[in-house]
């Protein structure tokens, strides 16, 4: 395994304003309490994403499914929203060009014209759609799945054949249809939620149809975990990772928290953990304060023309976490002739060495500004190292929660959209608008 | 032009810390001053994007260069990145499945993998490659060109056949090369800045290949920037977007600013939005503070499942601005057979009734909540309202410019990892790192 965290950037004196020895001590010492009680809760099977030995069974299962059905399907089309998209979309851009099966596809809105777009172009004959939800009750995937249905129905063709469905094994409108109509279902285990789902059937399913190595993705991640079991913070990415962000938000003020990936295979990771953070971490505290950081998805070299500006020189409320690919296995060398007499400072390089240079210039410049980052290196970005990422970023959200002082598996406060938004669909009306707050 | 903003969510009592009556007629009067300012300085030429006029004969030189190349490259590669990519990404992500023309890519950074296996997938005998950069000397851009520029000498093809440029009239490598080789380029007038300039050559070249109608993205954006032509807040809907942002900031403590598009034609808005919000306000105000809002980007009903539960819950520090539009073109009806017996609510109901369902539901539960928000609304997401929604919104950052007290035009923070990144591309040397803080 060669994924490692430098924090070098997050510590004083190199940042004003960083963690300084002593406090490094201090947060050792609660470290130690935090993974105690992390350890506790997960033996008492509070954290399911941990349990992959006891899943095992069902990524067979999924094997056997997809293996001898790979060419049969020239596009699978995920329906799933929130946590049962955002892994996938992950896992499909962490492909890159290495893709090699079917077109994956990920429906996750319902915005009606690209919906209708897609149906269009594909040929149904050749298609699977993965309906996804862990509840089977998200009325977005619902709708589209009325929609594929309807589709698959007018055709006279066997729902079978062009449906799999993951969601809870105990009933719910997915699991009845599933037996009604004997459509192929995995489960999603009961104690994993939808933004810790990655490991399971939602995000294997449909990476293995798109060619993705799902064992070695889950051999990763088992790695990870072991790394992450021990109580002494210097040896432990993920509590590494909680304990200074946490640290920097709550001592120092710096509670948005920016994913900065160099790696364009890596790039979809950042969405991925904006929704773990912030739905795990977003919420009132056992004292009734409202609390948690804002993370935000951000892409080097690109967004150094875009968001760096403020980083640098906006309110020092921000911390960054760059994720960096050490080798770079399609490099490009870089034409001295075509640059010549132009561009002096090119010569001789590769596209990978400017990448580099830059990401390191970026750390070194916000470090300089007094802007706290850290870098989480991986080798190379291949299926194991990206569950060893995914790993790392789940348990590292846990040991936060308790950090925090929330419960970082339930999402309360989006419960309210959604009774409201059943309201306006059963009977819709808009409130008559306030005509004077409108120009 | 059918765009509005409904801001009645931006105020109490319906909100909580909303703008009061009173404070509203104290943003108007504060609002005529600074639009006085802004006005002034406009006449003195400061801001090139208003000055559309002097900027039509460019347009007709786009039009004649593209409108005859029509269905003769298959391919058109955008090389640019930051204000020289993202107004092209949004364009064409607005043009939906509208999409007429060449396909238009977009390669806005430089990790060496999808570059390659871009290049590899092209057929460069019909490809352009349009390069952007106003500067002429980005050189994440120039190193994407060296690349292309030895592929199309290794083929012995024209370089004045396969690529086209887009820079500043002023001398840069750019222009020195297009001069001797006789290449095809369209000029940035001097006194637009990347972030300003998509209603340029920047933004309307690779549009107008992709089949997008920049005259009436031009006429949309012309007709807006008279709409924002007036001293009077409740008519100009820049001064409203501007004065309720700041306000929400700088006296409710709402310094985190999301724009949330319930239309995926937007969707690539709000990154475009990012860059310009941060970059021109993310900066050392006059009295030597650090300042400026914290953009971010979402989607709807996406982040429902994401990035909601923070906000309505976690700390009171944003506000939202949905972007949404009233007709769905396309919509589709949803099955009631496919959904029986197991969904009821979405019975009879549409797609896009769903989505709106949704975009009013949670703006309502996050005025519940006390946390505020507005609706850009536009009637139909065509390229005539993207024009009217860009003018806006650059408008809106202009007069924030002068509420924040900085210079909006510049990005003095990004110089130091420009240098630092030229030098470590000089003399390649990692710093050793300090093995204590890495795990």
């Amino acid at each position: 395994m060669a994924l490692r965290i430098d924090f070098a950037r997050m510590m004083a004196p190199r940042v004003t304003g960083g963690a300084t020895e002593a406090e490094f001590r201090t947060l050792r010492t609660r470290f130690a309490t935090v993974h105690e009680a992390v350890t506790a809760d997960a033996a008492a099977g509070r954290y399911g994403f941990l349990e992959l030995e006891s899943q095992a069974a069902e990524h067979a299962r999924v094997l056997a499914f997809t293996g001898p059905l790979r060419g049969r399907y020239a596009d699978v089309v995920v329906l799933g929203i929130g946590g049962s998209a955002l892994g996938a979309i992950a896992l499909r851009t962490a492909l890159g060009d290495a893709f090699a099966g079917a077109n994956l596809h990920v429906a996750d809105n319902v915005d009606p014209a690209p919906i209708a777009a897609l149906l269009k172009r594909l040929d149904l004959a050749r298609t699977l759609f993965c309906v996804i939800s862990k509840s089977g009750t998200t009325v977005e995937t619902l709708a589209q799945y009325a929609l594929v249905r309807a589709a698959i129905d007018r055709d006279h063709r066997q729902p079978m054949r062009h449906l799999a469905f993951v969601t809870d094994p105990a009933v719910g409108p997915l699991r009845e249809i599933a037996v009604r109509d004997r459509i192929p279902v995995f489960d999603v285990p009961p104690n994993v939620g939808g933004r810790f789902s990655v490991l399971t059937p939602v995000g294997t399913l449909p990476a293995a149809f798109a060619g993705f190595d799902t064992s070695a993705f889950l051999a990763g991640a088992r790695e990870m975990r072991e790394r992450c079991a021990v109580g002494e913070l210097k040896a432990n990415p993920a509590g590494v990772f909680a304990m200074l962000q946490w640290r920097a938000h709550t001592q120092a003020g710096r509670g948005i928290h920016v994913m900065m990936s160099y790696a364009d295979a890596l790039r979809d990771v950042a969405p991925w953990f904006v929704q773990l953070w912030a739905e795990s971490l977003g919420k009132i505290n056992a004292e009734g304060q409202h609390t948690g950081p804002t993370p935000v998805a951000a892409r080097g070299t690109t967004d150094q023309h875009s968001q760096l500006q403020l980083y640098m020189e906006g309110p020092a409320d921000k911390t960054v976490a760059f994720l960096v690919e050490r080798e770079h296995r399609a490099d490009l060398k870089l034409s001295d002739a075509a640059l010549a007499p132009v561009v002096e400072h090119l010569r001789s390089r590769t596209l990978g060495e400017l990448l580099d240079a830059e990401q390191r210039a970026t750390a070194d410049a916000l470090a300089s500004a007094g802007r706290p980052s850290l870098a989480i290196e991986l080798d190379v970005c291949d299926a194991h190292h990206v569950g060893a990422l995914m790993m790392l970023l789940m348990k590292a959200t846990i040991y936060a929660g308790v950090l925090y002082g929330v419960n970082p598996l339930d999402q309360p406060g989006v419960e309210l959209g959604k009774r409201l938004a059943r309201e306006a669909l059963v009977t819709p009306k808009r409130t008559a608008a306030d005509s004077r707050w409108i120009v």
